[in-house]
């Protein structure tokens, strides 16, 4: 007999379920399974003279049923269950559990994440866990289907690098044949070489390695990253607009296939965001918020303090979660972004906020050599370290621009997770590299 | 005026378009470009009373033209032409280049691979090149889809680990925090993690790291993997089936979307493979290479020219393109391969070969803990060395088995490329980080 899941069990058949025994209600001559596979679960009941109905049962172990399908109404104030029951005639252990270091049928509370992702192979089998990434996989797809549909071509850029890709901080060394080789801590250059390459349109998903000693909870020392790029644009008014429909579009795709579910489970409602998303420059954003008392503790920019207030004065004046800052200051950016024609100061820049949290930092680049030089110079970059990323500009290069976001953080302000190792499979930081 | 793409120029039209020198001619009265760009080359036509005429023009510079596209029958040989012409009224030089350090518009050779992997930027510019980055795009959106429709979840493991994944050998060292931590030669550990974590069936597409010393057509340290793993198996034939499935389908839409472009450019057929594939058990294959008077360089493994006269025979008997090895010796085999039930040498693996070259390696893994610990020992391992990957099999798991293979590999043999490094964005190697 094939083996049916638990989402596809409908009333009057005999099926084979498989899956792990998620709870157990014993009595003398009956027992209550809730058995739980990867589509979702169900209450499983043996008799005394069902097959298997003296085997020793734990937790969490594998097992193995055969019965008859039968349709009932079940009422479980914790659980999810469906709306069917099976009456085993035939149970079978696949792999038996041992005493569970962790319970995976309770709630889960923040404050024993440490010891759950000990054991995080056991913490992602709470249904609720398990959600974030399939819903992952349903957001990436989305943002695939928008890429292709416009062009976009895919690449995979070398996590080895000769030297920095942007500052020299937070950089991992690797032992490289005798040599030192550096892990990229953004695949920036990269995604501009295929610019010079030609590409026009390009996309990354890949981890991104940043030596990071501060242990908050967005911050991790290796995480997936998503970049964009494109060629030709006008101004980083391009990019903004492509990145707010690209947003939208895979939000639209995760309400639909998983709005409800997401609902139910973390609480939160996805709202599809209007398009344009408000703008908003650096000068003005911080006119408004000195309005309110605010001073920020990193200078120029904004802080996460900032960022949070803007947004609640941004929903209330446009009832929209979404935010780009633009024209950052020269100061407090990277050397590669190109600076406002009518004011040298400032930055063809921007930061995207959603819910109070930065997601995003994109910019049109400067794709002109000389000048891109004398901005490293500026900002104290010997010319000679990037000699490699210069070359790219030598032999025709479009004006491009594009933006990066950790998807992460974005399943953290979806889904209201509280700390972006909700949504990591196994999250690496300073003192955790195990399991 | 927007711009407009040479795949969308449409006589009758005036238009605005944008890229590449890729060739000059010119006249006294008149001047011939060829535009290119992500789309496709365009003929430009330059009279005397055009603007910019007196432009100086260099190869690869990025210009911008308007003009009025005009119905041209073009034959040119080296080049594939959009069949209109452009009769340009303005010229705008955006990005000049200086003099190239290697040809765009001439035929590559492979002599000549170093050089272009220097200035890989303008390498990938030969519109051959770019395309098979636009057919890597094709053929994983279709694998995406494949796994989308078959319930598979995506997941990114940690390329950081505490210690060896495999083998200790050939493993990056990397500097952490004033302790030592090691890059990820494979996924392996953790896709198997992501079974006892319940989530069934899994894939990752990421980069793996190995310390290789050799430089093969066929070895980078550097490079992407695919990986699927898959529970409640019932042997290693369930994940044959699904891979054969898999490859069949998305070479279906590769070929279909570019299957007479691969033709055109690299004069290559993409056959898609009739279901099953062929399978022949290691032992059987062993006798019929012995026949032919073949003797392995690896003793009870195949070797590369092993692979490569079996699979004639194969086409030969079944003209069939792939064939499966089945059940190889343990002693060739990592530890967590589960073993044949009937003959404890062999294992419950396979390789799967592509027109004579190996591009999976996949099996039912031992999922019994104590069992798997055997095995460690007999091949030397410490099991206290792999405990975090041990604790995995303590709480419940079911049987399960996966394959993985390389995309830039299937991109070589598929459009026969001849060095897995023209299908990789930015090869890496023991002496090659820059640029």
């Amino acid at each position: 007999m094939e083996r049916t899941l638990v989402i596809e069990l409908k009333p009057g058949k005999d099926v084979l379920v498989k899956g792990w025994v998620h709870e157990i209600r014993e009595m003398s001559k009956m027992k209550f399974i809730i058995l739980r596979d990867v589509s979702g679960m169900v209450q499983c009941v043996l008799k005394k003279e069902s097959k298997g109905f003296n085997e020793e049962l734990t937790l969490e172990s594998v097992i193995s049923l055969k019965g008859n399908v039968k349709s009932a109404k079940l009422t479980n104030e914790k659980l999810t269950l469906k709306n069917v029951e099976i009456e085993v005639t035939e149970l079978e252990i696949i792999s038996k559990a041992e005493q569970l270091p962790i319970q995976v049928n309770e709630k889960t509370t923040s404050t024993d994440l440490s010891k759950r992702l000990d054991y995080r192979w056991l913490d992602l089998r709470k249904p609720e866990h398990l959600l974030v990434f399939k819903i992952w996989t349903c957001m990436e797809e989305a943002m695939r289907e928008y890429w292709v549909k416009h062009g976009f071509i895919e690449i995979y850029t070398p996590k080895f690098m000769k030297s920095a890709s942007e500052s020299g901080a937070e950089l991992f060394e690797v032992k490289y044949f005798g040599k030192k080789a550096y892990l990229a801590q953004s695949p920036q250059f990269y995604k501009q070489m295929a610019m010079a390459a030609g590409f026009e349109r390009i996309f990354e998903i890949a981890p991104v390695f940043r030596a990071n000693p501060s242990a908050t909870s967005r911050h991790d020392t290796e995480f997936t990253m998503i970049d964009m790029e494109i060629s030709f644009i006008k101004s980083e008014e391009d990019v903004m607009k492509v990145e707010e429909e690209w947003i939208s579009y895979f939000l639209k795709k995760v309400k639909e296939e998983y709005g409800e579910e997401i609902k139910k489970t973390f609480g939160v409602d996805i709202i599809i965001p209007k398009l344009p998303f408000p703008r908003i420059t650096m000068a003005d954003a911080m006119k408004l918020l000195k309005e309110k008392g605010y001073k920020s503790s990193k200078g120029a920019d904004l802080d996460a303090e900032g960022e949070k207030i803007l947004a609640e004065i941004i929903k209330e004046r446009y009832h929209h979660e979404f935010v780009f800052i633009t024209e950052y200051p020269f100061s407090v950016r990277p050397f590669y972004h190109m600076k406002n024609e009518s004011n040298n100061s400032l930055t063809k820049s921007f930061d995207l906020v959603w819910k109070g949290v930065e997601i995003t930092t994109g910019a049109q680049r400067e794709h002109r050599l000389n000048t891109l030089k004398e901005q490293a110079i500026e900002k104290e970059i010997d010319p000679k370290s990037i000699q490699y990323y210069l070359d790219f500009f030598r032999y025709g290069v479009p004006p491009h621009g594009g933006c990066a976001l950790s998807p992460t953080r974005l399943l953290m302000l979806m889904l209201n997770l509280g700390n972006v190792r909700e949504a990591t499979f196994l999250p690496r930081d300073m003192t955790r590299l195990n399991p």
